[in-house]
């Protein structure tokens, strides 16, 4: 299950407007752009220019612009649609079209006979233009397997760049991806794209899984913005392949994560999430006894990502009701003290006697440290410290 | 991959203490042990009593409530760690000592032997007691597979109630957590516990992953809090049963989630992640046209959780700028209205213009839209409206 090519689709322009709570202006647009394309972004998709003429500007403003990334617009499956994007200046257009009965019943009434010859239409004139152009089944997994494959190889017969498989309502399970992506795989020779959303929390897992079973590009949005609660974030899909496949992360930017999360973060009016994979504020931060004491004497016992790799730096929280001797012994000897056994418990049960009222600061734990070292501790309260026998 | 069975363990009160931005009182801990007891739950798991006198303390109080889970202390391997947990009152002890090279060198210094030995002596301890108890083995994804089998083994052969399976680090594949607790099942009979943290994103998929393979008890937090970016999300693992084995959720007081992650985000003072499954605020809303005006036709053309079994209400946007003609027809005749197309066109177009400002409520949405049906739309500007040419 090696992977073996990964490309990056960053929507935050198009999923990401999608957001209950995202109104980008056009400076803002632009500002993600340019940050995606320092980051090293290979694709980004942007709103249909059909949608309004906001979009319509917005998505010629970020054309215009010198980028690396290619440009895509996301459209209906209809020619007018795309033909906006091309006069727009994209480099590819990424069409949909809903596959599952519920969609087709209740979104397009088209059967899968009227969608094998509307993809073909709109994917042919394309083509006759020299644009990239991708076709994805939306709701892939609420639609019978035939089907999609039935469309998918119509669509690779006429040599499309890629199809794309999307998990639109986040239903999808790990092995569902594995099955369905390893079947389409088995049946075309173009590229294959991801996109899954994450109402089951799964939206990370469900991509690694995609790629693992030959998807070539995946569906991210800064922070993972998107409909309802989002799709797979840029950063937490940096994080999975740090772990499984470092070699395809060299080409991006990878320390610019935290400024893309933050930026996007205050535009739109919501909190870096607190458990974000790499850019939560405490996701290097460490706490607990065992793990503080470990970690000062050597990082990678509770970490798997480097910080410094991701603008970021490790905290090693001291000043709390859960510190262990062992770490401020270790932090003792880094400012180049030595405590006895009886300094450290001493100095373990003022921390936390103190920090049962609020956390204390690093500066205010070494100070409790020098104080111990140098023989002159005074404990706040006595009684409080060893009313339980065993601090 | 049928999934039998299912208890969840939340470690709020010990994983969940262990985030840095965590410091629960006492009255705190007493609160989110009665929530989590009307939710239902299984097993309530805290720090251990030997970590400072307030733990043993709130263990004790805790202990001592009427309450239907069971209460469980996370201790370290040793006999004086588990004989204060026993002392406190709990119904079982989650002991745990780390496996990998990494944690045997640099925390504890025990080889896989000295391990066997001193967990076969802390679980007889707990087992001449009645207690029940579980042994996990810390950073089982990083320790060779041999030894924790054999660990495993040696347990079950004494007739350990659990063993636990840790992802201490978040490095876990879904893919290689079904291959070690594939493993882990064939080689023991008793009950087999996961614990996933969530680095790389994965740590509610690695739960499901867990569950198919054999696993039978899931470590929790609300909200997902612990050390570093936090652990599996008590509401994402709801989530992601509400798919897989719905079965398995019907014990367990589902709509009571919001209030459990709103209280407990408030007191730790972090925000419910906008990306949270279920509890988010926007995890029900719907955005694009092409989503709101099939939602509006069947919701389940967008939603695979019902809001309404979770204590959530569904929200359609229509007052941004993506809305689409075919959302506001069906307002349209949510209120008895009915538009020509004409008339569609211009209350989007509207809408879209005047969104381009800033979103509008629903009762501005409906007042365009009677005041169109009604013929004396006024349009804010409509040069701007049309500029574009394809409103």
């Amino acid at each position: 299950m090696t992977i073996s090519s990964l490309a990056l689709v960053d929507s935050t322009l198009r999923e990401g407007e999608q957001f209950a709570l995202a109104h980008f202006t056009t400076a803002q647009k632009l500002h993600i752009a340019e940050m995606l394309d320092d980051f090293g972004i290979d694709y980004v998709e942007m709103t249909s220019p059909i949608s309004s003429p906001q979009a319509e500007a917005d998505l010629r403003a970020v054309a215009a612009t010198s980028r690396r990334f290619r440009l895509l617009a996301h459209t209906r499956c209809r020619l007018d649609d795309v033909r906006h994007a091309v006069d727009a200046g994209v480099d590819g257009v990424n069409v949909l079209l809903g596959t599952s009965p519920l969609l087709q019943r209740h979104s397009h009434g088209q059967s899968i006979d009227q969608i094998v010859e509307s993809a073909v239409e709109v994917v042919t004139w394309l083509q006759e233009r020299g644009i990239e152009v991708r076709f994805s089944c939306e709701d892939a997994f609420r639609s019978n397997l035939d089907d999609i494959l039935r469309i998918y190889s119509a669509l690779d017969g006429l040599g499309i760049d890629r199809i794309g498989i999307a998990d639109t309502v986040g239903i999808a399970t790990p092995n569902d991806v594995t099955e369905t992506v390893t079947a389409v795989r088995a049946a075309v020779g173009c590229d294959i794209e991801f996109h899954g959303h994450n109402d089951t929390d799964c939206a990370v897992a469900n991509a690694l899984a995609a790629l693992e079973a030959g998807a070539t590009h995946i569906d991210v949005t800064i922070l993972g913005i998107g409909e309802r609660n989002g799709i797979a974030p840029l950063a937490g899909m940096v994080a999975r392949m740090a772990t499984v496949g470092p070699q395809l992360l060299e080409r991006y930017r990878t320390d610019l994560l935290p400024r893309l999360d933050n930026e996007v973060a205050a535009m739109v009016g919501v909190a870096v999430p607190f458990n974000a994979a790499i850019t939560a504020p405490t996701a290097f931060s460490h706490k607990a006894g065992i793990h503080t004491a470990s970690v000062l004497r050597n990082p990678a016992t509770y970490e798997v990502l480097d910080p410094a790799r991701f603008g970021r730096r490790r905290e090693v929280l001291l000043g709390h009701r859960l510190t262990g001797r062992h770490s401020l012994r270790q932090r003792a000897s880094e400012l180049g003290l030595v405590l006895t056994d009886i300094q450290l418990h001493e100095v373990a049960a003022e921390v936390r006697t103190r920090a049962g009222r609020r956390p204390l600061r690093s500066d205010e734990v070494d100070a409790l440290i020098q104080q111990t070292a140098l023989g002159f501790l005074v404990p706040v309260n006595a009684m409080v410290a060893h009313a339980g026998g065993h601090v």
